[in-house]
């Protein structure tokens, strides 16, 4: 039942799938708890919608 | 003010109106705060999206 | 596989085991995804952590 | 480290840009953290994924 | 119905007054939404449970 | 800036501190984005306040 969630950019479909397993295997690993109970949650945003240091990622990017 | 997340795959409007009166009303009874306090999202992930027991929602349904 | 959070405050048990049955019942009957599948979440905000209109709640329920 | 996230509706990068610069500014200040620490999340949300009272916001702004 | 959280480390409850006004003004002017309807959650971890740049905040205070 | 959240139970720091390090190494190669950009947040959860399949955790383990 542990719920792991990703906040990041937009990424091709082999990369969420990598995300997905690698990150319940090791989380199950380390916690001694079944993979079977994973959720996980991959959540794409896009440039103009993520800040950092109070400016959006797509101003920094664009420098 | 309590706030209610739902976490899903895709749905139609339907769903979604149904689901925002239905949770609220029984939270609302439960927790004996007045249903106009609460708030509602709902969050439609891409199969793609959403993992368990570490592999893509999208992948087990394939299957 | 769908998670539900409620976000509230304080509660006792007994209304913490309620919302779990009766929100992933009536989610579960909506959605035509079984029981099983449902993760909850209760999260236990402290009056002093919740705002609503721009104030405490813990200011606005000593008024 | 601190991480600020807005769920509301659809909004202009203008606005995006604003919140996040504001949001963060304002926090930093009173946090005393230095806003390059800050990472925020605008979430836009359709009116059909938005409750409140019971009720879709689409349904609610349509009256 | 927007919904602003924090998730940030320990503070006194007069920060989390001023983060809650400071935030829902800013906030309410940038989208055009009365402060009425925001509610703010202010989120409080230790330092225990906030990692960067794969290490643990309390190890990197520590240091 | 990516934000990598984990809602499990309680866990002792030694865990939270693998959890950090090796989640944000593999999610670091496999978005290619330096590890120095990740947050990492982990909740911890009573037993009584997660529910998986419409009861609480804590009744399930006492079975």
């Amino acid at each position: 039942m542990p719920v792991i969630t990703v906040e990041a950019g937009k990424m091709d479909r082999n990369k969420k799938a990598l995300l997905v397993k690698e990150l319940t295997q090791k989380a199950s690993e380390i916690l001694s708890i079944p993979e079977q109970a994973f959720v996980t949650l991959i959540k794409e945003n896009d440039m103009d919608n993520i800040g950092t240091g109070g400016r959006l990622l797509s101003d920094k990017m664009a420098k």
